[in-house]
């Protein structure tokens, strides 16, 4: 009861104030019957909600081996319709999550510029997103303004008729479910490993800039023993806010500018690509970024059970030659994306158990 | 008979004679078995014709409540094929048919731009609509041109394969499903209030350039002793051509430039924005269109019984703060717009009797 | 054995290498089972693969006749996705290929500018394609680029999970559903006059740049005694190599700059628009293509049994007059593709024979 009446407080609060509050003090706000309904920050995904997700995933992928459970899953939410809201340019997560959408039998409608929106008419985002929701049943959305995805959840969130959002990334914030699929991969290609605790995570490049090896560094906290090795220039080294985070809850950490220093220690290799559309003054020219590249002989050193990751899309960070390595998982990992994006669109519509029984 | 052969004799008539004859005449044109074949024009919503559209949607909404009645629904219509050609910008409009398609089970396809259409390679606008018709069962269109919309029906009635059209709004000219929307709206508001008869329409704003309450104002002769009130900028007050439209047809109707004055009297207020799109010398600069904004503190001067519209996108001609009155009637009418577009495209494919038989 | 050897070879080639490959070395790259797996080439459509094609064509068209049937063909690939990548413009490619798709009950992803997609952070084409068999079970696409669809599906056929590319058309290149439509076509209009064998077609307009006119020519080898009459400005004349090809096939050709000439021999003439989009000085400008326009007065000079061809868009070269003439078939040329490309996708996924049986 007490919790409710928080959330209704929260609810009264201006925007502005709703929006500076710390993170744990309004993740209350975006759950429904102590289960979250808006999946906006890679906080929201605890020990809890992270297992079951995996294991949803897991079932869902099994049941879509046949086309006869395929063709059921997509029964589930046949009534059901998305917006897939996505300003942003994206190719990799629209699609997954189209797919994702397609699995459970979804009629997607999408947005993909707002040179097509009535923005252009003068209309704000807010007003924008409130109209999906009179058609639509789940928004899902990318968006180059931050901050977006929490203000639309929490506008829909006072009106009559809320629906859920998933925020697919936003500028340099947050992309909670590239963490979800890092960590799904993970939590498969360790499965008979004893699973990620006591792994060794090497994150290789643009650990400053790269929102998805920050969101891993704090998501990994849920699990026990883990070493990670940040290996970046030294103008790209992880932030001082993750280090600290990393102190206060006791992880280990070390930080080098060698790749192949720690290769052979790495359970797995986390490359990711120079995020030079954040430079100021083009500032990422001045970097040797080539040091951080993975190449096929760099192969040699890697333990034949590591398994090396990326967010992709990719430039050169990784030779081309290595995707035929058996430990190139990258490629898996995109698909793992849809598989568990498929399975948060099952969570929040409530039908996992209905999955977990077929 | 005489009809057909008149209907017959249309058909021999150029484009630019058949485009210049009064709407009356051509009317039978649009239609098959004496019913609405493609939605043009709102002159073409009777009475008859709202009622049962009306009915319709009802039904449809009543029968969409349960997963069971929404996924009886996708089946009506899966095996047709809808085209959305909007060329001209637009959310609500294109996602709200979309979803309409979609509740019947249509398949969709969308072409947005003309960059990715073969008007580029020279086509003339009536091939791309034929070419439409080769692979779609309904056209649904959006266009910058006026007249593009009957320019496309008028042609392809004269194929052998004849398709229906419906338009979903062209330049300042006609958008029939805004204005059966808006009816709509009302038609189920004053359900148990007496219906639309009696009742006082305050229609504010852009009201010389916004097509929505020209159209309105015509269709507002299906009812009985309805007055109407255009409250505008000097420089905006509704044509001529309505005004005698309303005299010829003995209605009711005042003008005023004072939101305040007229009120209290209201059953509805009819909102609009500025439509400085269609300015010649940014005359709408010199406007203070503030006086013709609806703010929290009007509430205290409103009916209870009464409702708020807006045909949407706005701008600030509806203070934020009214949205949570409950007298907004904007965010639903949206949505009935998807409702009544839903009953339309089913009318058009005439499953309406099995509809109402479920 | 061998030839699987041989393939395996083929697969240890650079790109460049293979790539430079006649075609008839590798066409057996692009089979699995001694089926076509990838769409690439005319060249691919053999005599008993274009029967197979039509004749399914023929049998989808019927069962989609009615209601029952096209829900039917619906659940044949339901659990199937397909990617529809098409960043050079087109209407009436995508349109017919997404309609394909809707028939056999695919759900369909589309990317339609490279402005949306990863490439803009500098991802590769081929990084973009292997993206998208993560995610669907077919890639038709069409791109700028040439040769792309042939890398796509060479770079595919290495991985652990190949899907079939279909080539929706590149540049100047090869456009093989084009050349499957247009036989199609004149394999239906033919059907009660002995076929395509011992007929006469005269080719209209820009031979020289016209990429349907040379896949037609090739593929009318697998007829018997078929005459060739090629109508073309000096400038824009049919290449030297496909009047080797023909010679070589010892097949009957003959060349025209008069369109009138001819037309009273042919059993289709194929009219073409002027390509110029490939000119390099604007040279187009200076040819009187007026002369290779198809108009109302030609129609008497035709055979009554006589049939005219497009691949549209067109210009002027057919008077919109012509299109009410029942030999103008370039409409139903149109749909013939919506069906053969549907017979296509079919065939690739190997659902022929369910098809038959019904």
């Amino acid at each position: 009861m007490k919790i409710k009446n928080k959330e209704k407080d929260l609810g009264k609060l201006s925007w502005e104030k709703f929006y500076s509050l710390p993170l744990n003090e309004k993740l209350g706000y975006f759950e429904k019957d102590g289960r979250m309904f808006d999946c906006l920050f890679s906080q929201q995904l605890s020990s809890q909600n992270l297992r079951t997700l995996f294991d949803l995933a897991n079932k869902i992928r099994k049941v879509a081996k046949e086309k006869g459970g395929l063709d059921w899953l997509q029964t589930l939410l046949s009534h059901k319709r998305a917006m897939l809201y996505f300003v942003q340019p994206s190719t990799r997560t629209f699609v997954s999550f189209q797919s994702a959408c397609y699995i459970l039998g979804m009629k997607v409608s999408e947005i993909r510029s707002t040179s097509t929106s009535s923005e252009l008419k003068g209309e704000s985002p807010e007003d924008t997103i409130r109209t999906f929701s009179s058609y639509a049943d789940l928004i899902i959305m990318r968006h180059f303004e931050e901050g977006i995805a929490e203000k639309s959840a929490w506008m829909l969130n006072k009106t009559k008729r809320p629906i859920s959002v998933i925020n697919g990334g936003s500028g340099k914030d947050q992309h909670p479910t590239q963490a979800l699929l890092d960590l799904y991969t993970l939590d498969l290609s360790f499965k008979d490993k004893g699973g990620i605790d006591n792994k060794t995570i090497v994150m290789v490049g643009d650990l400053k800039r790269g929102r998805t090896v920050r969101s891993l560094s704090y998501l990994l906290q849920n699990y026990k023993n883990v070493k990670i090795i940040y290996v970046a220039p030294d103008y790209l080294k992880i932030g001082n806010d993750i280090k600290d985070f990393l102190k206060k809850h006791k992880m280990s950490f070390k930080e080098s500018n060698e790749l192949i220093k720690f290769l052979p220690d790495a359970d797995a290799v986390y490359m990711t690509r120079i995020q030079d559309e954040y430079d100021i003054n083009n500032e990422s020219k001045n970097i040797d970024y080539s040091k951080f590249h993975l190449k096929k002989e760099h192969m040699k050193l890697m333990k034949k059970s590591a398994i090396i990751m990326h967010p992709l899309p990719r430039r050169q960070e990784i030779d081309v030659a290595v995707d035929n390595d058996p430990r190139a998982m990258y490629w898996r990992q995109e698909r793992n994306g849809m598989w568990v994006r498929t399975a948060l669109i099952a969570y929040l519509f409530r039908i996992e158990n209905e999955i977990n029984r077929y």
